[in-house]
């Protein structure tokens, strides 16, 4: 397929150390700022970025007491941050981009987001870049939830027009068959049987100690079963530009490791 | 009236010197966190408070340039610092409260506020207080403007359920006869003839220098005709509990000056 919209997260391992409160890495900010700078002239109104928590989240998730059921309101605060360091950055490197708070946006019904999109859709109408992340979002039931960062393009999903592409930019290069420092990357999941997928996560468990790939794969496999095709790649803030992430899924360079988690409908527009 | 919803608005003036940048007096928001712990514990959702800039939001008002027009992105992070500053106040007094950046919740249309109050909704309905402040907003025309804390009563009025008071607590008495220093301090206003009040402000326009009384008296006349009562007076953050505000009309403390601005409708209610 060819992407009328790309939504693409980079995540937090890209620019923070989590063992590290506060670690923000402003040199890799501005390599990324300027190559989504390239993009957005280029598809105005046809991007969004979604940045994860880093050590500002982890740190948020990692200091909430027990018994304070409401305490994850800290989470909203440290994404904050991390959101406006990126706008900084972006807006540096030229680009009218505006940091949007999740959680003032979008609440859970049963596990499902269901966002409010009209300063989503106005920003993009201004060819705006929406800065977006994780955050804690309210139940239905009135309860404060973590939601991870990886979840956003389902929020988008049903929200922007056309065909959408989400790609997750990570530390590893997809998913892996051959653990954490292999390069024997899986190439392709189908969103409607994903179980060879999730297989090769639980018996390589050690190089996703974490469950982030875990997170990621549920994520992109339910964003892939609503119509959008999803990647998984290693993020390289070195590269010259980002211009392959509009192109049509045959003409991604062929020498670049990824994951790819697409529906059969996907597939056959591909 | 006797309300069924009260929004308090806390100016800037009264925790935060302007001529100071980075200005919060902790002292001031840790009195405040506790008389509005006492509301909350005694009508939970039926509450929500509205924040004044202060020092942040006139620093980054200040320091936009002419020729970027999205410059003003830098007031939504400024308003959420000074938010999240009083999201701890309150939650160190025991309150579920929860900062919402309205930018991302609310656009303009011709000048009127548009808000999806899903998450605003949810957050009551448990109990939890919102804590709001003003922002820029993107119009539907794709621009980003300024909008006034004072404003921020008239984005729950046609959300929050029942009769809504809004009270605008600031640094002077009222609507003042006779000037700044003065203690001579208009009662009523009719928001359906507020000419004479305008009139004040205009032969005494010395004590409003900034037309911040002007910008509060045009806010709370249209909340007034959307049928809410309204009062300006001023904030004290010394006084043993701010019960009055749920008081009926009629019950108000006799010593307390204050300027009350209602439409016929909210007369005869009370």
């Amino acid at each position: 397929m060819t992407p009328d919209f790309v939504v693409v997260k980079v995540g937090g391992s890209l620019f923070s150390d989590k063992s590290r409160p506060g670690s923000l890495d402003q040199q890799v900010l501005r390599a990324y700022a300027e190559l989504l700078a390239g993009l957005v002239a280029r598809h105005p109104g046809r991007l969004a970025v979604v940045v994860g928590g880093g050590a500002f989240g982890h740190g948020a998730i990692r200091q909430r007491r027990d018994d304070d059921a409401f305490g994850l309101v800290a989470l909203t605060q440290a994404c904050f941050t991390v959101k406006w360091a990126w706008t900084e950055a972006l807006r540096a490197a030229g680009v009218d981009a505006f940091p949007l708070q999740l959680a003032a946006m979008c609440t859970l019904e049963q596990g499902v987001p269901r966002a409010c999109p009209d300063v989503l859709l106005g920003l993009l109408g201004r060819g705006a870049l929406p800065v977006l992340s994780g955050d804690c979002l309210l139940t239905t039931e009135g309860e404060l939830v973590s939601f991870s960062s990886d979840r956003v393009p389902e929020v988008l999903l049903p929200v922007v027009p056309g065909r959408m592409r989400a790609v997750v930019l990570t530390d590893v290069p997809g998913i892996l068959r051959d653990g954490r420092d292999g390069g024997d990357v899986l190439a392709e999941v189908d969103a409607h049987d994903p179980g060879p997928a999730y297989d090769l996560l639980w018996t390589q468990s050690p190089w996703d100690s974490t469950g982030a790939m875990h997170t990621k794969l549920a994520a992109l496999v339910t964003c892939a079963r609503g119509g959008a095709e999803c990647f998984i790649l290693r993020g390289d803030h070195t590269v010259a530009d980002l211009d392959f992430l509009f192109a049509p899924t045959a003409d991604l360079p062929a020498g670049l490791p990824r994951t790819r988690i697409a529906g059969v409908d996907a597939a056959a527009a591909a």
